[in-house]
């Protein structure tokens, strides 16, 4: 095990009815004036706008509304967002909806605290040290950033997307009702576990040693999510199945099951350029990647998927590592399958033809992806050839 | 799952070395003056004790020094504590040692804020609603203060032993350095294992319906122990084992793996008088008293039992559901012994004659004790006959 620090100072409000806490947590967490983000209409739809703005109101908060944020957000709103928090004079960024949302919130309050271009953050040419405070009420199990110190956007202009994190933009509360997760559409709601399943896969494969305890946190996740996302495909409405899901999301990318661990996150980035290019699903990319990934490192450092395979799939030892590694791998698939997950390029609309672009920006400012294998260029393109034809 | 709320924003440092970082994290989290809180000598023999003086003076903190805090920590010091703390207008509560030094110093810290009694708070006459900020450094693995909002203290004038909770009292930094619990003798070690142990089924041990996440993480921290405790007990100085020990212990009792089920902690409270009366370890009692718990809530309520059995002792199902769990329990029991824990009176120098007084005390303000089970007077007399007799 590494040394390591860890701070995650939010504070849960989770269950029925816990959305009508906004208002005295935000007074809590310091905020008197606040830009409410969220993405379409269906918080509209949901009575959730409604009741916000009440409960804001009864705690005397004056609010600056800001609607629009699209799945895989974009720089355009965060900039329009940094502008009005400046303007108005907005002290608190409370985010209303899923993960790209509250990734959208964070930007605006990173940037509304720095004089600079916001996307330095992002680009790395500046690190976050201030930002103002957010809250969360979320709407959709599946980035983990009710809890996390992560942001990822997408830049109209280049295309780029990309992530950046501090420790200040771990949110100051969030709350967590499963009842709002209940309206999300099966193939959405596989693609939030998916993601939530993959959070918790690029902490899990590692070559850090001496890990058990994380090891055993993450096989814990992993096999929440094997039991409850079947049960809410089948019922959308079945609040417990929801309930688990929504904490083992929070859980599995608040770096908890995390720590002490060299991390390895090339099946998310390797993603990213899917979904900046052809505008998916994160999670339904996903499902398309990972596994892809999976079968490709198998070759060259098996040992952590023969764990995979035994403890999370009870996959009986085979006659080598690798078959017994292969089996847990195809138990992933079917299980990414009967959940209503694409595996393919084909069946997310993508591209083999795109694959050395997308290659060409992952691998823009550095070397080489991942750690688990420290994937070159070459082991990208044929990644991304696995998931287009099925052939390795 | 029930409805529930989370806060655990403790800043956990952990990690060989990361004991000089003690002075810039009192500066951080707001303190100036500290109370410097410890045990006996071990600290000064490990060298800790020069380090922490260094490192505070180094940020030019104040620090009033109080040692001598004893295993079940006493009320007597916490006066001394809190009169120091006003006298001397100390702002911060540093805590160095294990989990009886850090209680004793949150009572401190939460009598320095209060001006009646200190002890009203452990007798539910008054609620904590401010404390001094609480620091620690912790050198065992087992009480899992250093994440906790609990505290409990042994009043000497009534030979009470009983506990105390708040949001204020989570610790603003903790520092854990898996180095300093190496040189705990084999007993001691085995015996914070099982009070972490303990920790777990205490919230395992419930009747709430669909917690598969906090099972399936009850689950992940019981098994980390199970691995790791017999290769400290084998190899005291197996840096990774302690150092997965370590987080579990934090993990067991800050509460993660708790949320949104009813919790049970009758064996806690059971164990309390013994080691109240007979002054006895309590993890050691724990051994004692949890498996004696076990074996007679599986007449009335085997299903968490059998669940127990099948997933942290990987035991096949038998002929019946009791026959499942008893294997659990007898596994459990073997285990506990084999890491050198009593399981019986008679290894800890109780004896059954003070059945009755333990049983008056524990119940002495309450009809019935626990919630997997509703324990009634009769009902502990047995558990206590069967830590004595090994008879039911």
């Amino acid at each position: 095990m590494e040394n390591f620090t860890f701070y995650a100072p939010t504070y849960f409000d989770f269950g029925k009815g816990a959305e009508e806490h906004v208002g005295t947590l935000v007074r809590r967490f310091g905020g008197s004036k606040v830009l409410l983000h969220y993405g379409g209409g269906s918080i509209k739809k949901s009575g959730l706008y409604d009741t916000v703005k009440r409960c804001l109101k009864e705690e005397n908060i004056d609010v600056v509304e800001l609607g629009g944020v699209k799945p895989n957000p974009r720089s355009g709103l965060v900039y329009e967002g940094i502008e009005l928090c400046k303007k108005e004079g907005v002290d608190f960024v409370l985010a209303v909806g899923g993960g790209s949302t509250i990734d959208s919130s964070k930007a605006i309050a990173a940037g509304a605290c720095y004089d600079g271009d916001f996307w330095d953050f992002y680009c790395k040419k500046a690190s976050i040290e201030k930002a103002l405070p957010v809250g969360t009420i979320l709407t959709i199990a599946a980035a983990g950033s009710e809890g996390s110190m992560n942001t990822v956007i997408t830049h109209e202009e280049t295309g780029i997307k990309t992530g950046a994190a501090s420790e200040v933009l771990r949110p100051r509360f969030s709350i967590l009702n499963p009842e709002f997760t209940c309206t999300l559409p099966p193939y959405q709601t596989a693609a939030g576990a998916t993601d939530i399943m993959i959070h918790v896969c690029e902490r899990y494969f590692s070559n850090t040693t001496e890990v058990e305890v994380t090891d055993r946190l993450c096989e814990a996740l992993l096999k929440t999510i094997i039991h409850e996302a079947p049960r809410v495909i089948e019922n959308p409405n079945h609040y417990e199945a929801r309930a688990n899901i929504m904490w083992a999301g929070m859980l599995a990318h608040n770096n908890v099951c995390g720590v002490g661990r060299v991390q390895d996150w090339a099946s998310h980035h390797i993603e990213h350029e899917l979904s900046a290019l052809y505008d998916v699903t994160h999670g339904a990319g996903l499902a398309v990647i990972a596994p892809a990934w999976m079968r490709y490192v198998l070759k060259i450092n098996p040992h952590k998927l023969v764990q995979f395979a035994e403890r999370v799939w009870d996959i009986e030892p085979q006659a080598t590592e690798e078959e017994t590694a292969l089996k847990g791998i195809e138990a992933f698939e079917s299980f990414l399958k009967s959940i209503g997950m694409p595996l393919t390029f084909d069946e997310i609309g993508a591209d083999e033809k795109d694959a050395e672009l997308m290659t060409g920006k992952l691998l823009r400012s550095k070397p080489t992806e991942g750690n688990y294998v420290k994937l070159t260029a070459d082991d990208v393109m044929k990644i991304y050839h696995y998931a287009a034809t099925g052939e390795m």
